[in-house]
């Protein structure tokens, strides 16, 4: 890749946030919906008999997921992130959702492991399904978007795992929007669980 | 809003998935692409005279932040997210760019403030280009999608503010695609920023 | 201060532990007994009320405060750290325990005037009592050990606030030590609630 | 354990500070001083050949590791915590400090794994110096206080691994203390690089 002049970088800008946009819409198109109304169900079921919802992700995963655990919070799902202060004890009337493109990232691997062994539920979002994360996990959400193993493999304009990253976090708030809907959530109840001081 | 049924649940998911597909492409239909360019060549300034880019918002916000402090790491751009353990002292050579949908959260409004009285430079991403941050700020980009203080009025699939942050961080990888560009920075040089244990 | 040879390191790290001891002891001979356990009643009050504690702090004093929202869960009580992912929305019936040893750190500040607004009670664990967010506060805990505001002008051997820091977190362990046996907690009932994947 | 009375909590809180007060200066007789000695030099050693020094560890561990993470920065070393946003690379030039006191946290020995497989240097903060971290570790430190595998049977007032949390934080401070000496730094100086909006 050459350097490029200043009148080339508003192209290159508004052309990732189009490739940006094609990546969401390829996924409405590709993804396996089997697997994401199971995703909810499982969810709903969890929570409903008193289980709880962890996830988990390193690295800019992580901060994806964070975003999904807060908004189960904002939908009255109990849930945490694992590794902020409050990560509760997981045992196997819980599901454990993880974020990881390659399939195989030093700490959530080992943290699903220890799931695994624990014996509750494993949901993977993933773009490697056939990956060591995947083999341990119930469920599995493959995520169409360049992911750490492609990153210079495969040619993008959005920057290594980017295209990843992003159809994760539309996909999750559009599994968001689903759980609204089924459990009659509105926007005021969210308001009324968001963070007031923050 | 009625609870819905699972036949319906499939529906909502894909067409808030095509929401926010459409609200990605609609920012680069609508984004001022001038205060963009500006925002490019206030990181490679500030970079390049030794200055540090700082990143900051609370919630989700925050967590797109830490997307892109990380990856302008990954560019070989020195940045922090503030309030993580290293997080260094701001100063007038610096850069601080804060995302705040509504523009008035409480803690990157007192930290703007602050930056503003240490005379440092400010960008913000932000629904409200009006808003106290607004007005604290050298640059504000303005992103299309529901933000805070639209949250229980505007009526959309994607939950509460989750078009707003899939946009932000659209623009934000976009921006780190651009910065590739005029830097001259490959996948690889990326991977080889890129944390290996983690 | 003037560069130490190899044979004054050793000398120096043990007389920092014995400083940090001494000042710790110092904290129980100096604090005020009655703001602890009305810390106590008020923590078991707004818990036993459906209320719950918000934990915050900017830096190692943030960190410091994770260590104890954490606590607080292990022994059956809501908590969280304003910031992680699950930040649940402060009221009137909550409380917020603060650390700034200063008294006066930016987003501390922020979130107290806010919390100040909504009308729930706050808590302060400080070197300076008769700060900004000290007049903001229910309760004050006046903490031994260097501060912030003092950091560069009182001479210990301990760096910056490291002895307000680890003074802070052993009398919040020691309320927490004083809350296992109000509330009779056992280590057995922490164990079940301690995270199992991390 | 019984529920005891309000009479009883001021003599339990009291009683648990002089415990921790205690187990610091117990650290200061029992410390291997050679391998802190070790440590001093080989983190100055790491930081002046261009490698960078990692800190982890999990949960309460973890929370202690980032307030020395930080400290680093303040003495001019490059540090991060890894998980951070900004998590750099890790290398056969680096130092990677893990602070577990089981030594087999799950997350922490996958990262020391990981590290040790990519060669750089890994020391350990543990009770447990025997364990699996510890036998992937170039240097360990031994901290005296209750760590999580002796958590429900060694009896304390502090609850569960506080003693361990405090021990370690007082030595990480004390290193610090002795990083100041032999790098001739003083407390203005990490007063120039402490955060300044936060």
């Amino acid at each position: 890749m050459k350097k490029i002049n200043s009148s080339q970088v508003e192209e290159r800008f508004l052309n990732t946030l189009l490739e940006i946009s094609k990546t969401v819409k390829k996924n409405s198109e590709r993804i396996n919906i089997n697997q994401i109304l199971k995703l909810i169900d499982m969810i709903i079921d969890v929570d409903s008999s008193n289980g709880m919802i962890f996830v988990y992700g390193a690295g800019r995963s992580g901060f994806i997921g964070r975003c999904f655990a807060q908004r189960l919070m904002h939908l009255g799902i109990t849930s945490c992130f694992v590794s902020d202060a409050v990560t509760y004890r997981y045992s196997k009337e819980d599901l454990l959702i993880i974020i990881s493109g390659s399939g195989i990232t030093t700490s959530p691997l080992a943290i699903a492991e220890k799931a695994n062994e624990i014996g509750g539920k494993i949901a993977l979002f993933t773009g490697n399904p056939s990956s060591a994360i995947g083999n341990l996990s119930d469920l599995i959400i493959q995520v169409e978007g360049k992911s750490k193993d492609q990153a210079t493999s495969l040619i993008t304009l959005a920057p290594f795992t980017s295209l990843f990253d992003i159809s994760t976090l539309a996909i999750l708030d559009s599994i968001g929007a689903s759980l609204m809907g089924k459990l009659n959530i509105t926007e005021t109840d969210i308001d009324k669980r968001h963070a007031s001081i923050e």
